[in-house]
């Protein structure tokens, strides 16, 4: 398979390198980066020093297209609608990083503020809610924070179990780039935490889309995101308020049999931690029931790089070209 | 002003020593540790040494009360009910750290699983909410989540607005004490974030006795506890669903007439950050209204062991003994 | 290759168990825990859930030898002794990842007070300063500290060129393994820096070994160890006093002639950091050379687990069994 | 005490005001920014919110000098030499915590490729090594650094004992200052450690003058410099080359009778840590002799902006208007 990617600097980019670096099919054959052309990749990742002997190339779409099976688009958004027409009108497959695709036209341009140049239907790419991965030419890749939050609420949203739904989310601050910035400042980072658009995040679209998907009922959904002194990671406890009392094995087995079939999906006894999905493309999930109140408490952990990233665009092009959703993504967290 | 502190080798003895340094009227007469008899307060407390010369020592209650004008009990729950009898009975003020007479009795018993040797009625010392804590000669110093939770909504709470609300609270890890243990270890720790206790977490029984003090209908009072990759701190992230829609200018108004004369409470436009009340006593306090939705984000800010612990004692002394509240507590946190 | 662990609970098991589930040959046959038996290896290292379903066994020596083709030892020194001389007598190959044979008979028992019971001529399992490695049937896999310092000092100690060298070395907390203690408790790492053993810490004797190896002349080698707030990785600073005048172009030679064909040793223009190795088998290495001084500081990086102890311990298997040495470890780091 | 500070918006300006704030003589009367000038001194920070109600100000050296007693000069090397001589001129006294006046005027301008405007003889503000501070008017503050190097070493230096000293130290991210750079992005910063300036730090020349001052013949002192994953903080490991065989009660009577009657220098007996005098204005220092060897090991800790800058600053302060030199500075550190 041979592979480009559009956008290769930031963090997205060098976790597709670092996690394609163990893809048995996987051949590397372009990486794209206006800025740093001419650079070796491995300057801007030194982790990937001696992996890969690649510079960085400024090419077009089109130049792209024409070397790879399945291109990668790893840009900010507002930017990928304008090079993914071209990429899908080469013929090669396109998964896209950003979040030009994932939302309806109208939600999209109302939420980002910005008017869509090439509105098309697009299979949102969360594998274990879009069977129809498997197929498609394109994908739009979702956001990370939506990763997290709809999989712990997906099966009560299916069952029609949901009231409300506050989920307040712990992200690593690698979510927020490779760029130093106020907030990323050591100083102001460590043994700190900092909420974030405490109401407006733009994220809690994706999230009311795939739940509404799964139970067109659901109004009350709140988000809050919040930054923690961790590189990677993100901790997603949802509040979720139900319609109907339920004992613990009634709750765990509309889980399971959501999740039967799913590899990367751990239900787990106890609360899940960033430690036990850290570099790794799993999502631990694990709840408890209030007593005497509605609430059930879920809490989902995933690696924002990897499920809530680059490793889930990867199961995605397993499952664009009919490999295992497994391959070159089967290996455990890096801990302690 | 001659102070004992009975059990002082924890993180709220030495917080309680580290604080009185710098008190005007404060003397320590006597800091006890079974365990630590006769070593050096500052063997344990490594950082104030040259600041005391004093020794643990192993004695009674009553020769404790005997030396001082004040004792402050800063042992486990349980305990604090065996020795405050006696500190009461010889006439000393006192001022318990302890969870044992911060709740009704029953509610107590029913959350503690201990029977109670010595139901009181007390005061509950949090001064913002129960300006009765001058004048009292015992308190019952609060819990440090109930201390940043109920800061953040009893102003709403007080005004009849709450329909229901969710503390969703990020602690510092010093929270659980001097003691090693498997959360604490640091890799566990470090980059990463603990919830625990989804859903029956003891202190909110203070949340739920404080709320409904001030609005004896609400009901729907949920909270979980997270610990974070910092020492000291409590974000509490207050998601609260209110009976009505108000703009920006009206909930300032109803926090700013609650707290208008309160020198610890510090209103702010942003988001409030542990960095900025770390090492002090402020609660930082600030809040965003939900478009289109009935919920408003609060956002409390304290440092667990000053105004979450031991400098909320002191605030509480100060009171008690007539002195201005910010006596000895009036400096800034330590930043950055 | 049928594999045995004996000592899986702690931090190098459970790291020989992350590598080797994305080795080809490697298949995992026992992992034994007296203290676990018969819980799942995956309820104590947590990250191995899905990955692994074994259970810890509590198997003699003999037995785990009679299931495997080859057995790591990664038990405490001084319980190795114990177990390997049977492991040998059983036919099978043998990594001992403790201190135990690591040193010549009389060191160790002098630096470690210990009686050796088991005496035998061991080669030292540092790939790249030990080429006969390879057709070995026992290897004492060396420490983490030693394995950082004798590489960044090795190729001038070869040429002869140390007059004096000054290691100080600055680990990550899992060095000191799974049980939590005071050093390791967050609040007393975190934002903190531990020198300990400033001048006695018995790592320094097998830096001593391997570089009087080199050079018999070299007498003056002094260590110092640090932890840092880090989980992983050990960066070593080496003051190295040479006996001549020397350019970068000439040292930058040395180096590269002396790793040449080495695929885990990457020569770096700038400064080593552990992000850079945080989950790989590499060691990066740099270096500077002070203007009107005889000092050249060098710096390595590795992670402690891997290259330091269980990446090399399979790097070592590895050529043990005639496989490329990179066979399941030619991974990037996990950054950032 | 009339106090102004030129240059506060940066983290030593913070630092002054944090401390100030408890100083029972000073009064600030103005703080200087020229890019924040109208802003309020507590939007920059927010740790002051309601301490201080003060705007920054663009002020010249000369109105800052006709309201003030003192003048703190907190801007960039290069900088202070345009603002000290008005200031000096105006009769004010002039704390400058530039490097500008730190060094002989040929060492400075070697050092920092500058050319010198006004050179002049200054005291360097050690006050522990300098007792002609009190009775000065004018103080150049030292670096961080050497501050922790130069106390680590002097009383050995002091005695002629020194044949070589190699400081290998690790300081908190703070000293990089407020501005958010590549290496301050936290994904860089945590769970890792930067050497940096292997061989050419400019803070050299600093202990080097201060070193030599005290004895004339030492000749090899080396010093790196490394930041770790820590806001405050300077831990020096000091690796000293003596001349002679000395017992340990010999060593800790130089260190003992050196600095007998200094309130601010801590001798341990066990290793300094940064939790012990984070936010203090202690040096605590400790040492071991390594058996068979020349080599002690001397360790130094101190907060790199308290006595590595503004707590020094206030010391010099004190000690210049005859005050106790512990005025306002006598608090412990902040721990945990």
């Amino acid at each position: 398979m041979d592979i480009g990617i559009i956008g290769g600097s930031g963090y997205t980019g060098g976790e597709l390198l670092r996690l394609l670096a163990g893809h048995p099919e996987a051949n590397i054959v372009a990486v794209t980066s206006r800025s740093k052309k001419g650079q070796k990749v491995s300057d801007t990742h030194t982790h990937l020093r001696k992996i890969y002997e690649l510079d960085f190339e400024d090419l077009s779409a089109e130049e792209v297209a024409s070397l790879s099976d399945i291109v990668f688009t790893a840009v900010p958004h507002g930017t990928a609608m304008q090079v993914v027409p071209a990429l899908i009108g080469s013929g090669v497959k396109v998964i896209d990083l950003s979040a030009d695709y994932r939302l309806r036209t109208d939600v999209f341009e109302k939420t980002y503020k910005i008017k869509h140049t090439d509105p098309r239907k697009v299979v949102y790419g969360i594998p274990e809610l879009h069977p129809d991965v498997a197929g498609q030419s394109f994908i739009a890749n979702p956001g990370c924070y939506p990763t997290g939050a709809s999989l712990a609420a997906a099966p009560l949203a299916k069952a029609g179990l949901i009231e409300r739904a506050v989920f307040d989310s712990k992200s690593g601050i690698s979510g927020a780039g490779a760029e130093p910035t106020e907030v990323s400042h050591y100083p102001n980072m460590a043994e700190n935490i900092q909420a974030y658009k405490l109401t407006g995040h733009r994220h809690r679209a994706e999230i009311v889309q795939e739940l509404t998907r799964l139970d067109g009922n659901i109004s009350k959904i709140s988000f809050t995101p919040h930054v923690i002194p961790s590189v990677r990671g993100i901790l997603t406890t949802a509040h979720i308020f139900v319609k109907k009392d339920m004992g613990v094995e009634e709750v765990s087995s509309i889980y399971r049999n959501f999740y039967h079939d799913r590899p990367f999906i751990r239900l787990i006894k106890g609360i899940p931690v960033l430690g036990s999905v850290r570099g790794s493309n799993f999502c631990d999930i694990g709840f408890e029931i209030e007593k005497d109140s509605d609430r059930i408490v879920v809490v989902s952990a995933i690696d924002n790089l990897v499920k809530g990233a680059s490793g889930q665009a990867i199961q995605n092009m397993n499952l664009m070209f009919g490999l295992p959703e497994t391959t070159g993504l089967w290996m455990p967290a890096t801990a302690p």
